[in-house]
């Protein structure tokens, strides 16, 4: 007996062939896909607890954002359109130093997490302070996700004394790791600029000694590239090679300045890749060679980043910008194809944060994270191909329905996990104290 | 006694200093706007029919659609991701051959302004052919539109002679001008690459002895670029500007492939541009340079162009992707900023599409086209700044009601002109026929 069948709908499966099901049911049973198949008209339907009839909708893996800062959610569209120095300096830094805490963490986290969950977002991947402070919202969210305790040489939120940024970073390794069933610690070194040698070394071996992500911030600026040839002779990708960061347990989010030579090292060494389009695009960092990674077969996710760099948490709007963007840079409309895209944005991405042989498609024995979205509208009209539509023409409030490991997070889009005026409310009125 | 009260809203008037009212009331009668100011608390509301308390929405001016191919909806996802002469010549031009006739046109324009008005576009300009076999359904739907009949060198659909093109665009002309009340006619050429110098003239010539707007599709791809090069010996601008055609009542379409020399001469001619970034992008047809336009003084409006090349008709995306493919493909983030975004959507796309002094703001004696947006929602919360919320987080469906001449169009997301559920099956049938 299966708990949940979801039958008469278009399954985009994202299994290695990219097959879709025209009239495909899928089964749920204990929080793992136990069946995806087509069903025949008129044949019986598998006993379950809990039948759905998903006629004109398509059943799909759902989202993983390979890349947030989820408390920043607080400081969306705080200032925009700014000097990336003057945005960080006048802007974004002071208001972390000021309003960030573990109160306002979870709060923020509540908002990102709520954001996401209704917009078919089922896991991601965070950097950020304070993670052991608001792991506990995520969780009770719903949300899967990875959550990584940020290191970085300078005074943050909740590490007053940098000396003990590594060391904080492990106890939080320790103090998360297996508390929360859906909820993966990880450590996240700021970026190869902010962090020392030592302390990148250090950060990855306790990532290792403990099995997790090391996540990192890398070539995201030509400053920054400009900055590491200047100190260390070398690319930022290069840097790590040497220190010997990179491997398949390594996710480098941004990787916008980098050449064939980096990719080159991040193909041999197996490390994973959050690609970031909207953020890089907003704060004008740059474009990432997403065609050459792919070619390479560098496992690429797909990352909003944070709230205040993009301004939102909607991976449907980062699908569309991904496709189109390197397009129109290479002057090249097959640079980047619908399929992919998806791929990215689901089982691809579950592989870049670590979580591939668990979630990211539809096949049976994965766990079951899906999501239900309504074609029956007029901009899914007509729909010749289920790719093409969920890149181009999907938006965040087609989500109709959420599954999370199981559990049905979002119904008929409503948010079951969390009272969502309530949270509104809470972020006006810690906004309104500012 | 005015007919609509609007109060307790943000107010975003688009007005010539983009003044935005905090506590603001719009009010309206006859279709048009008659009021537009600041409401004290406890201040006694003015008198009208109809009062609606807004509080946490924004009203703003309807958004303009400045360039579009509505029964071009029909084949939307129809064929991606192929070098631009296959896609053509393989997918989309074998099915306007097939496919596009006087009852097909109806549906797809039928089609295509449902998700239009849906999504917050109170007006749209528009090129195609059959022209008048459409513009009932247009002016059905309640939209406020400019509609081009196309005229090619090439037997079109409804045009088997090329010979007569001009003839049968000034036929249109007469037949729709003055038929609908919100629905003006206009002449649109398809390029100087498929027009020969005397079409161009005779239909420029044509479209002023009506004094209605000339449209043109000009400098889209490189291929178009040098072909008018080596033919001309002049870029497609260039070509234009000697046979007389750049005038203010001339409305270039793309404008990708131009050089200092022709934004020059764009300026100069008081010409204005309707600016595509998602299409450029999608068919990898280049960027092209919308900040030169804006620091030019050129008015620009924001276009979807048709759905076959983008895939939808959401202008709230093209608001995100013309904010942020310009600060990265100039490396920095202050080339392009929301409030112009907002700008080019509403009152510089009004002015672009022929219509600046009736609509695109939201201003005592101008027609009530208005939309109301739901912000009480995560992914607009916080809210610090109006204008950056409305380009890099608001999308189609935050659209709560939309009102046009005075009539309210969209109530409480849902459309009140047209049976949306037929519309989709009535496009559903047509597809599972061809």
């Amino acid at each position: 007996m299966l708990d949940t069948l979801i039958h008469n709908a278009t399954v985009v499966t994202v299994d290695p062939d990219f097959t879709i099901l025209g009239n495909g049911a899928v089964g749920v049973r204990h929080g793992a896909i136990e069946m995806v198949a087509p069903l025949a008209a008129g044949q019986p339907l598998p006993d379950a607890r809990e039948t759905i009839d998903a006629r004109g909708d398509i059943v799909m893996p759902g989202l993983v954002n390979a890349h947030t800062h989820l408390p920043m959610a607080l400081f969306r569209g705080l200032a925009d359109d700014l000097p990336l120095m003057a945005w960080l300096n006048d802007h974004i830094f002071p208001a972390e130093a000021q309003h960030i805490a573990p109160l306002s963490v979870a709060l923020g986290a509540r908002l990102a997490c709520a954001e996401m969950l209704l917009g078919g977002i089922t896991t991601c991947c965070d950097g950020y302070f304070l993670t052991a402070h608001f792991a506990a919202a995520v969780a009770d969210s719903g949300l899967r996700a990875v959550l990584g305790q940020g290191v970085i040489d300078f005074p943050a939120p909740g590490v007053a004394d940098p000396t003990q940024n590594v060391a904080v970073a492990r106890d939080v390794v320790e103090k998360l790791g297996g508390r929360y069933p859906l909820v993966q610690p990880s450590i996240f070194c700021h970026s190869p600029y902010t962090c020392s040698a030592a302390t990148l070394t250090a950060a990855k071996q306790a990532a290792d000694a403990s099995g997790v992500l090391f996540q990192i911030h890398v070539a995201e600026t030509r400053a920054e590239r400009e900055q590491m040839e200047k100190t260390h002779g070398c690319s930022p990708i290069a840097h790590l090679d040497r220190l010997g960061l990179l491997d398949a347990n390594t996710l480098l989010v941004h990787a916008v300045w980098v050449d064939a030579a980096d990719i080159g090292r991040i193909a041999r060494s197996g490390a994973r890749i959050a690609h970031c389009p909207e953020s890089n695009m907003k704060l004008a960092s740059g474009v990432a060679p997403l065609p050459d990674f792919l070619a390479a077969g560098i496992p690429v996710g797909l990352g909003t980043d944070g709230c205040a760099s993009n301004n939102d948490l909607d991976l449907w709007g980062e699908m569309d910008m991904a496709a189109k963007l390197h397009k129109v840079q290479r002057l090249d409309p097959t640079a980047i194809k619908a399929a992919q895209v998806v791929r990215m944005a689901t089982r691809d991405g579950a592989q870049a944060v670590g979580l591939g042989s668990l979630i990211g498609s539809l096949e049976p024995g994965k766990r079951a994270d899906l999501i239900v979205v309504d074609t029956q509208q007029p901009h899914w009209t007509p729909l010749y191909h289920p790719a093409s539509h969920l890149v181009y023409v999907a938006r965040a409030n087609d989500v109709r329905h959420v599954m999370i490991d199981g559990r049905w997070v979002v119904r008929d889009r409503s948010l079951r996990t969390m009272d969502v005026p309530a949270v509104l409310r809470d972020v006006n009125a810690w906004k309104a104290q500012r």
